[in-house]
Parts: structure tokens; sequence; C-alpha cells
């Protein structure tokens, strides 16, 4: 029998609900996980495990009681180091924010726990997100948990590592350009890009920019779909915010397959990608294009998308950090510095370019996905890499045009808007997880997670489901 | 007994609903008036006579056969000609499309087609909607109805213009930095800026960007509401749709205003406002502010707002219209070339600082208006002007420091996305229409209307109601 730990959040519920699992034992086995398995991947930067036995002591009072539960009621969560937790330290990977420990939490940690679920722990994460691979001056690399050499991707590295070894079936994680969708795939777990404003946020620094979105990483569909439920919404602090109703994400149906129409495309017309994500990519598309009956070519236009992606990011890099780049350039990492760099050398005239194209493709992806129920590619352009690098040092033996160019992938679905899957599909020839994307229109999230939990359940009967990392411990 | 043109919307079209007036009689009188009015006003730029009476005979028929009729049926109206009309020349105030005439309509005509309004005539505009006053090297100017040596205001002034003289009884308008409320106050009619998204659209150049709004214009707060009724919705090709139901706007319920908080202020904190419209606000407000039972100080910080909206507002510049003024610079007019070369010289970091200024006015007024429903001030800070002037020479005996600073109490609202209503309210000391801007919550669009809908009927009651001007023709 599995351990508690390991299970997945809606069976956890399920026990929890029945009574057959006290929320108790279910912390004492995620903390016992952390223990055994953060020394070698290093996913955690901070923990509240006793306000966490406190609150599953409360939980389980509340089930003995019949009171009414949330739908995460007695779940243990990590949250990313990106969002502030009241009474736990929260540092953005940064030396500046080193001490800083929040008075409150942020909505989106705020709707988790009052739905019921458990903050255990921190997760790492590059400075300021900036980056795909999980590494800061303050707590060191995250390391994949299938191969400690490896990056764990980025950067929302530590939820999706440790997600990978168990240490809690729930995490938060952001996403820019794939910082939820590249670990996921890398570590071999499920992360999901809302459509922008379907998780309203406060801490946008630009309200009505829809680059970066908060979103749900689990180790099923079905759980993250669980997870998204409570994080929709309405907030007047956010614009954006879309209004949508939770429930309907924890009854996922999974359509029969064969009445959707996927667009499979190795690339988005746009992206590098490397040969061995192809060759993988190829395997799958081999194996489950079968299953859909209609096929189409993706044609969306995504001409000028890389420069305007790169524009309109060093707006939010400027806003950002630009002061802080200024006032303190040796507590402030490359990445970072780099991105205010390039952005102050760019005029209005570039933004409003950017924009352009932003609308445009935005409009194409529209028009193109009245027709078509899913777009399938890989996530990542390339297959996970050594730690040590800040991003892969070439691409089929090209050198990269910048540290992003090469999660394309990922960050033209941003661009058009739209909501996005990263689903663990088996391994690649190197025997590390290989993560498909499934795209969907802007405000499906529903039907794309749907259409991605069919694809799970698929896959899984063919022996492509998701890969399980060795347990790897320092104490044993 | 008042001619038909002069009539309500909502009461024409009870009337014709009733079969006690034929859509083909109003149609008619609306057509005698333009060819009474507009000699003088010059506010109509191409008409559909003969189209609108073929609609007007087949809406007749209509209603004879006890057809399902739509909430506008058989009701004529101006669209302003900043809108691609189906058959029916749309120049944007242009040289460039002095001949263009679009083959469909775009979605906020057709839906008001739809809904049974019949399309009689396009309405004047600046070039490209740029400026605050209406004229153009295609059509020349616009003139105020009240006196046809000043301005009616701008950039949606052809619209206000018709509506004063009874022309059509409903009209669109756009509205960026006060182009539906300022001609709306310098002619003694009703326009509404709805909160960004409320009316969805597939014409703005930058999908994202909130500034820009389509709003409905007419001569009483309730036909106002009954043309958003139709206007509001959801379309995909606009990502800040917001999906609003139009029913219940077409059953506007006024407020007890002792039951309402409203802000009286003269400036909001930053506008620079000249010393006659200080003096009407402050009559304005002595009527009317004892009437709510409870009054707030308006304490949103505007600061850096004149700026971040110039910079902004040249984004948007820059990205229509760089190109026309580098390939054609003699077939574009002063404001429009003026902008472009002000955004030209500006950098990213601008762009960044700006978008923070507005999020930063965003939340601020949000948490404002949290406590507060209504912010009550004037619509424009300076009063109907020479229509040979472009903008105000001076202000209080100073020169402004932009073409378009005087008119910050209207883009104020405008950057902190908030709805507004540009509400007649009886004259000036020189005669002249005033207009009061009652804002409201953001997605309050209903609630602020119906603030309004009670402002307007006790403004009424006590002879602060809608002036009207003279009939003046050239022909008599």
């Amino acid at each position: 029998m599995t351990e508690p730990c390991d299970r997945d959040a809606i069976e956890l519920r399920r026990q929890i609900g029945a009574g057959e699992l006290s929320p108790v034992d279910l912390v004492e086995s995620c903390i016992a996980r952390i223990e055994e398995a953060n020394p070698t991947v290093n996913a955690i930067t901070a923990t509240a495990f006793e306000r966490a036995r406190a609150e599953a002591r409360e939980a389980e009072a509340a089930v003995r009681r019949g009171d009414p539960l949330g739908p995460l009621h007695g779940l243990p969560i990590g949250i990313k180091d990106l969002s502030e937790t009241e009474g736990l330290r929260t540092t953005y990977g940064s030396p500046l924010f080193a001490d800083h420990v929040p008075p409150a939490d942020e909505r989106v940690v705020a709707v988790l726990r009052r739905a019921g679920a458990i903050v255990l722990a921190k997760t790492n994460t590059p400075e300021f997100g900036a980056g795909a691979n999980t590494r800061n001056e303050v707590f060191g690399p995250t390391r994949n948990p299938f191969d400690p050499r490896l990056t764990c991707g980025g950067s929302s590295g530590g939820s999706a590592a440790a997600l990978a070894c168990g240490m809690f079936p729930l995490a938060t994680g952001s996403d820019l350009a794939g910082s939820l969708r590249t670990p996921a795939a890398f570590c071999g777990v499920v992360g999901f890009r809302p459509t922008p404003g379907a998780i309203p946020t406060e801490t946008r620094g630009h309200a009505w920019s829809p680059l970066s979105v908060d979103g749900p990483m689990a180790r099923t569909v079905a759980d993250v779909a669980l997870m998204l439920s409570v994080m929709v919404g309405d907030d007047p602090r956010d614009p954006l915010s879309l209004g949508i109703e939770g429930g309907p994400f924890r009854h996922l149906e999974a359509p029969d397959l064969s009445t959707l129409t996927a667009a499979f495309t190795e690339d988005l017309g746009f992206a590098p990608v490397d040969d061995r994500v192809r060759h993988a990519f190829r395997a799958a598309q081999h194996a489950l294009e079968p299953a859909f009956a209609h096929r189409a070519s993706f044609t969306v236009d995504m001409t000028g998308v890389d420069r305007a992606f790169a524009t309109l990011r060093a707006v939010s890099f400027v806003a950002a950090h630009r002061e802080k780049v200024e006032d303190t350039p040796d507590r402030v990492g490359p990445n970072v510095t780099a991105n205010v760099a390039a952005g102050l050398a760019l005029g209005l005239r570039d933004v409003a370019e950017a924009l352009t194209v932003q609308t445009r493709v935005l409009r194409d992806a529209d028009a193109f996905l009245d027709g078509v129920d899913v777009v399938i590619c890989p996530v990542a352009g390339h297959p996970p890499f050594p730690w040590e690098d800040w991003y892969p040092a070439a691409m089929n033996g090209a050198k990269l045009s910048s540290y992003f160019h090469w999660l394309a992938l990922a960050y033209g679905p941003t661009f058009a808007g739209l909501p996005s899957v990263a689903l663990p599909f088996g391994r690649d020839a190197a025997g590390l997880p290989f993560g498909l994307q499934i795209i969907g229109r802007r405000r499906g999230d529903r039907a794309v997670l749907s259409a991605a939990y069919a694809i799970e359940t698929w896959a899984r009967q063919r022996g492509f489901g998701r890969p399980v990392p060795e347990r790897r411990s320092q104490r044993t």
C-alpha cells in the first residue's frame, strides 16, 4: 500500500472525509518524506511544520464533529517562494528578501487555506522567478528528482521536484514563459497555466498585463483541476478577473478523444527544438494521434513573437527591478540584471510594436481554435540540462539567441493568452520524463483540462503514464 | 406636441411597439431635422437615408405582423465616423480614408442593428479621434448647437451635436480622454464611458489596453442605458470582455439619493480647472450635495497620472499611426503628428513606469470606491471655446502643458478604469450647458447609471435639467 504522501489529492480528500485517514497522519507522512528526500533535491526553502501539525489536529477534529469540510480539507500544500505567506519566510530567491516574513497571506494562498489546505512548506525558485533553472544565492539549486546532476527546470522548480518526490500532493506555481510547465515536464508532474484572469491576483506589477499568471501543480490532471477549483474566482483588485465558477472543475468529464480535433506540432511553427525533444515528441505523436478522429495543421502565424515577447518581458523586469539593479547591483543576479539592461535599451516604439504583434497573435489563435479543440506540442524545447548551467548552452550544436529563447514553446501560448497543460507522457530516450503540452482555447480552461484528463487516462493504459523517480535518501 | 425626432428613445420604442408611431414617420422626422439643422452645426458626414427608409418600412411591417421586436426596434441611430459601417462611407476624419466604404459593420454597429436600430447617418470626429475639438480636413468643424462660434467638443462631437439638435435619439461614441463625455457636456446630452470590457470590441489596436472604449450617447440616462443593454456582451475576439448581461440595463431603478455616499471634488485632486467651471460646479454642488446623506472626501492619489497617461496614449498613437506619419506626412494632421513624435522620443522605461502608476491608481481607486457610491466632479476642465482653436489657449491665464492636459478630469477616471456618466446639469453663467461627471466603481456600470438616473430626476424637478438649444435653420 502506498504511503499517504504518495497518494493523489482526490483520493486523500475522500479518505479524510470518510474518516479513513487522519489529516495528522497525512501531515506526518509528508514531513517524513520531506526529511527523507529534501537533502538530495533541495526543493524546500522554509517549513511550517508545527503550525501544520496544529492545523491538522484541528482538521481532524472538524471531521469528527461532522463540520462542513472544504474541498481541500486537510491536504498539505507547498507554496512557491514568490508568494507571500503569513508568518512564513518569503525570499523571492533574493538576498534582498532573505529575512522577509510577511504579515499576511496573499490572495492565492488565502483562498487555498480557506478551502482547507494546510501550508506545509515554501518551495524554491530562481531569483524573482527569472529563468528556467531553479537556483539562487539564498538556497542554492534544486536538483532533478530523476537525476540530481540535472536541473528540475524553473521557475516553479521547487514545487515540481517536491511533488515528484511525494512531499505533498499539491503545490502552487506561476508562469510567464513556462515557469510552471517546464519544471512539471522536467519532473514528471502536471502543471496548468490557466487563461489570464481565471485566477485573480492582487500582486501583478502591471494589472492589465496577461503574461504572468498563477497556476496549480499536482501529480494528476484531476488533482490540478481540484486545486484550480478553489483558486479561480473574482477579485475587485484584479481587472482581468474572469469570475469563473470553481465547482465544475471538481467534476471533470473525460471526453472521447475520437470526438476531438487535435493539431500536433513539434515547434508551433517558430520555436527552436532540440532533436532529442523532436524524437520523443514524434514517438508520442505516433502513438497518440490516431486516437483523435480529426487532425488539423497548426497555422497560427507566430512571426515576430520572439522579439515582441522579449520586449514585453523586459517591460515587467524594468518596472519591478530597475531600482534594485541600480541601487544594489551586487545583490542582484545575472538574469535579472541582463533583463533590466536589455529593457532600458529599448524604446516606446518597441513596446508599441510588441503589443501590436501580441494582439495579432491573440486574434489569430482565437480564430484557429474556433475549429480545433487542442494543440499538442512539447512543453520544453530542450531536455533537462546540468544544474550548473543557467540555460542550455546550445541546441543541436547552435548557440541560442537569449537565455530564454529555448522556452519559445512555452511563451508562444502565453503570448496568445491560451490555457495550457503540461502533462507527463512517459520517458524520453535518456529515461527522463517527457512532457506533452496540451493547449486549449482562451477561457476554455475546463475543456482543455478535460481533454488532458482523457489523454492522461489513455496514456496510463498504454504505458505512457507519469514516471516516478527512485526514492533517494541521504539518510539510508 | 413634440416632433418624433425630439422624443426620448424609450418613449419612441413604446410608441412603435404599441403601433402609435410608425418607424417610417420617425425616420422622416429625423431626416427633416437633419436637413434643417445640419447646415449650421455640420455634425453629419454621411447619410443612409434610402436604406433607412427601406428598413423603416420593414420595421413597420414587422410591428403589423406581430413579430418579436428588438429592444431598439425602429429607432434611428447615428454612428461615429470611427466605426466601420457596411456600405456607408467611413473616413476616420482622415483624408487617407476619404473614400473608404467598408464591406461590413464592426461588432458595435452590428449588435445595434440586430437589436432593431436603423443606421441613419455617420457623425463627425477629429482625425482618428485625436483631440477634443471635432474638426478635420475632410469635413471641417462641427459647431456647438448652443453657439455655432464654439466647439461642440470631441472626439464624439458629431454625435453629441446631432443628439442635441434632435437628429436622432441615439448615437455611438468612443472615449479615451473624455471623447464622449466632453462633447456630451458641451452639447447638453448624456454620454456613458463604461468599464473597459463591458462593450467588447474587435477593433482595439492593443487588445489588452483598457484606455479606449466604445459607449452609448443619448439625451437621457435611461436612453443611454437602453442602448448599452444591447452593446454589452461577450466576444471571443476581445480578451477584456466582461460578458455582462444586457437585460438589467433596460430596467434602471433610481436609488434614493439619501441612501448613497458621494464624494464631490472640483478637480480630482490633480486636474487643471478653469475658474468658470469651478464656479458652475460649486453651484451644482451647493444644490445637490445635501440630497446625499453621506459625503466623503476624494482621496485617491493621482500623482504621476498626467505623465503616465501621456505615455500610454503615445503608445497607442505610435502603434496606430507611426507609418502614416512617416509615409504620408502631409496627409496627417497636427494632433496625430505631435502624438507620434512625442511617443517616439520616449523609452521602454517610460512605459514601464506609466503602467506602474496606472496599476497603483487602479488599486487605490478600487479601495476608495469600496466605501463610496459615486464621485462627482465636472466633466471638462474648461467651457466650450472657439472652434478655430485646437484646444483652450490658456486656463485662468496660464498656458497648458499639452493639448490634452485640460482633459485631466476625464482621463483620471479612464486611468483608474472606472465607469463614468456625463450628465447635463443646467447651464453655466454664460448660458452654456454644464456637465456633471458621475463616476462609479469598476464593473459597477448599472449602479452608476442608476445613481445618475436619480440625479437626473432630482435635477429636472429643480430646474437643473438638460438645456435645449434654440432651433436654428439656414433655410428659414
